[in-house]
C-alpha cells in the first residue's frame, strides 16, 4: 500500500508493543514516520527525547526495517502531519480500555482542528498487550532490566540508566 | 493510497455512522469490498442480505462514490478476505466502549486463524457515534422512519418495512 | 421542586434498586409518572404488563407514596413524554457500565428525536447497585422467591410465579 | 421547575462542554450556582479560581444567563450545599467512562457524608462530549487558543494567557 | 493449599481459556469441582450437559489431572455450594470488561444469597483472555473445527458436530 | 485452607475497603502478608510507611485477628514473594472498572516476571466498593476525619494528621 503514516508517542521506552505497531505499519504502508513527544517534566522521564529516538532506529535496524523515519514531535501532531505532502494518515495503537478513551479524544480533538487528516487505530500482539512505558520505568527503578518487555537493543540503554540513577532499594 | 480493504458488518440496515465509514474508508483506500453477513434468525433480521446490499449501492450511487464493491458475507471473513489477491485489510469502525471489546476479541480470532490479514480501526463522526442499527430497528417498530439516523436512500426501504409489518402500536 | 418527571422501564419484576430511584425521585419532582414498557417476546417476559403495574402501585401504595402516576409505555418514549403538559424531564438510573453506555445512546437518540426533552440520570443506593430484574427472573427459575431483592410486596407475585411455572429444577 | 442546583467543578478553563451543561441547567431548575474549586497545585492550572469565575459570569452574561450565581468552593461539596437552604441538588456533566467511576466515587462519598443531598447526571451535547479543560490547556501550551473547543468569550482569556507564559515552541 | 475449590460455568465447549483456569486451580487447591450448567434453550447449546461433562473430563485425564470433579449444576450455585463439607470456595476467570461486570453481578448476588461462601477471580494465560465458547461456536456454523481455540480432545467432538449439523455454507 | 496469602498495596491511609479484604482473606487463608509499598513523594504520601504499617497492626489487633504479619514492600512484588517458602500467592481487592485494568496489567506483568505466582481477585463489600484512599485524603486537606471510611482506629491517626498540617480552609 502507498502512503506514509505518521506514529506518534512518547516511546520512553520503546517497548515490544511499541515495536510490534511499528512491524506492522511498515507491511501496510510505504513509509512511516514515528514521532516522538517530550514528556512533561512532571511525568519524570526515564530518558530525553535524543536518546528515546536513538532506541527506535536502533531497534528497526536492527530488524532491517528501512522505511522508518524518526523525528522529534516538537508541535501539535496535526501541524506535524501538514508539513508532509501527501498529507499522512496517523496511526495509533489500543491495547486496553483507558487508551479508548484517551486516543478517541485526541483522534477526535485532531479531527476537529484538521478534518482532513484521519486516524487509524491497530492493535498489538495480545501478548504485548499489557505490556506499558510507565511500568517497564517501575522496574527499572528497582533495578530489573525490563529484558521481557523491550526489544533487545533497548535493554543496555535502561541498564546505564540503572547504574546511573541507583535503584529504589538504595 | 493504493491496496482493496473489506468492511464486514451486517447492515441491517445502513446507518449514517457506518455511511460516514465508508466515505472516510474510499479516500484512504483504492477500493473497498463492503461484506454483508447474514443475521442470524434469532437476532431478527429487518431486511434480507439482498435488500441490504442494495441499500449500499444505492447510497454509495448517490453520493458518488465508485470504488466500492458490495457482496455478500457467506464464509468466515478471512476465508473471504483469502480470495482476494493481493491480501486486503480489514476495516471496523469503534464507536463505543462495547464495540470494542467486541471487535477486539473478533479482531484477535481472525489474526489467530490468519496471521496475514490485519484489522485498522477508524472513528466515525461523533454525531454519529451513538447511532446503532438495533435502536433504528427499534423506531420501525413504532413506525418510526429514523430519517434523522440513515442516509436518505435508505428511508423509503424503511417506510416499505413498517407498511409491510404494521407498528408495535397496532 | 415542581415539575414532572417520567421513569421509564420494564419493570419485570419491580427491583428494590428500582424502588429506591422512585423514592428519590418523588423527594425532587411534585409527580413522577412510571413508564412501564413491553417486553418483547424474545426476552421471555416472566409478568405482563398489567401485573407490572400493579406491582408498582402496590409498592408505592405499601410505602405512603402518593404523587406516583404508573402508565402503561405503549409508544415512543418521546411521543409518550410530549402527550404530558408542560413537558416533563425522564429520569433513569445508572448501576453501572454497561447501564451507562446503553443509558446513553438512548438519552442521545431521543435527543436527536426531541431536542425539547431532557434525561437526568440518579444513582440508586449502592447495596442495589448490581440488582438486575434479569436476574430476580432467573432467581424464580430455580424456585426462589428473591425476597433480598425486591420490596416485600412483590414477593407474593414471584411465589405465585413460582407455583404457576414450576422451577427448572422439575 | 423551582429549585436550586450547584454546578461544582474546577473550569481551567471553561470548555463548551461545562457551558452546555449550564445552558441546559438553567433551563430545568430555578437558579443554578456553579461553584469553582481551586486546582491543586501539582495540576499545574492555568488560570486562578478569580479569572475562571471571571469567565464563567461573562459567558454566562454573553448568553444573556441570569439565574447564574458564581462562587467559590472554598470547602467540602456537602457543606457548600448545607449553607443553602432549602438544599439544592448537584448537578454533574457525564461524557465519558472515565467520568462515570469518578463521579460515581463522588456521588458515593457525599451521600455518605450527607444523605439529604442528591446528586443528578446529564449529558453534554455529543459533539462537545470529548472535549476537556487539560486539553484545551495541552493546546494553549502550543500556542493555540482552542477557540473550537471554548465559548468565545474564553478566547481572549487563553490568548493572554500565551502572551504570558510563552508557547512550548520556545 | 488444602480446601475445595469450585469452578461453575457452562463449557459449551471447553476452550483453551476455561482449560488453563482448570490447571491453575488444580495446583492451589487440593480438590476442584467443576460444575458444568445447562444452557438455556434460547442461546442454542452445542453440546448437551452430559457430552459437555465428558470433554472436561477427557481434557483432564489427558493431562494427568486426578483432582478434577465434573458435576452438572442443576440448582442455583450457592444450594450446590452448600452440599460441600467443609464449603468450598467459588473460583472464576476474569477476562475482559464485560466478563467483570456480569461476574461482579453474580458474585454480590451469591453473596447477599449466602455470606458464608467467597468469590476468588483469576486470570487465564493472555493469549486465552480473548477466546470465548461462543466465538468457538461460531466457528463451528461455518465448518471450522477451532483447533486454535479448544483443548485437542475437544476438536474430535467439534468435528462429530459439524459433520451432524451441516455448516452455514449449505 | 493452608497456605500463606500477600496482599501488597500502599494503604496510605487503611480503608474499610482495605479491611475488609483482610478479613475475608485471613479466613481463607492461613497466614496473610499485608506488604506496604513506599507511595512516590510525587503523589503526595498522607503517613510514612511506619505509620502506614502501624495503623494496619491496630486494627488487626482490635478485630482479634492474629493470622497477619504487616511488612515494608521494598523491592519488586515478586521478589518479596519468592522470600517465602512455600511461594505465597498474592490476593488483590477489585472494586472497579479502573482497578480492573491496572491489577491486570500488574498481575500479567508479574506473572512475566514468575510465572510460579498467582495473583487471586477478591471483591470487597459493596459498600465499600467506592472508598478510596485518595478520597480519605482529599477529606482529611479539608479537615474531615473520614470516619465513615476507615476503621476507628485509624480515626486518631487522621485527626493528629489534620492538627499537623491544618486545612485547605486556612
Amino acid at each position: 500500500m502507498n502512503g506514509t503514516a505518521v506514529y506518534p508517542g512518547t516511546f520512553d521506552p520503546l517497548t515490544l508493543g511499541h515495536f510490534d505497531l511499528i512491524e506492522r505499519s511498515v507491511k501496510i504502508f510505504d513509509r512511516l514516520v514515528v514521532a516522538v513527544a517530550a514528556t512533561s517534566a512532571k511525568k519524570g522521564a526515564m530518558f530525553d527525547v535524543a536518546e528515546r529516538m536513538e532506541m527506535i532506529s536502533e531497534a528497526c535496524a536492527a530488524a532491517g526495517i528501512d522505511n522508518v523515519v524518526v523525528a522529534p514531535l516538537d508541535c501539535l501532531l496535526v501541524d506535524f502531519c501538514r508539513r508532509h505532502n501527501p498529507l499522512p494518515v496517523v496511526v495509533r495503537g489500543l491495547r486496553v480500555y483507558s487508551d479508548f478513551e484517551y486516543e478517541f479524544q485526541m483522534a477526535l480533538t485532531n479531527r476537529k482542528l484538521a478534518p482532513e487528516i484521519d486516524t487509524l487505530f491497530m492493535m498489538p500482539q495480545e501478548e504485548h498487550s499489557y505490556v506499558t512505558a510507565s511500568m517497564v520505568r517501575e522496574l527499572a527503578k528497582y533495578g530489573h532490566d525490563a529484558s521481557q518487555f523491550v526489544p533487545p537493543t533497548v535493554v543496555p540503554h535502561i541498564r546505564r540508566f540503572i547504574e546511573r540513577e541507583g535503584t529504589g532499594r538504595d
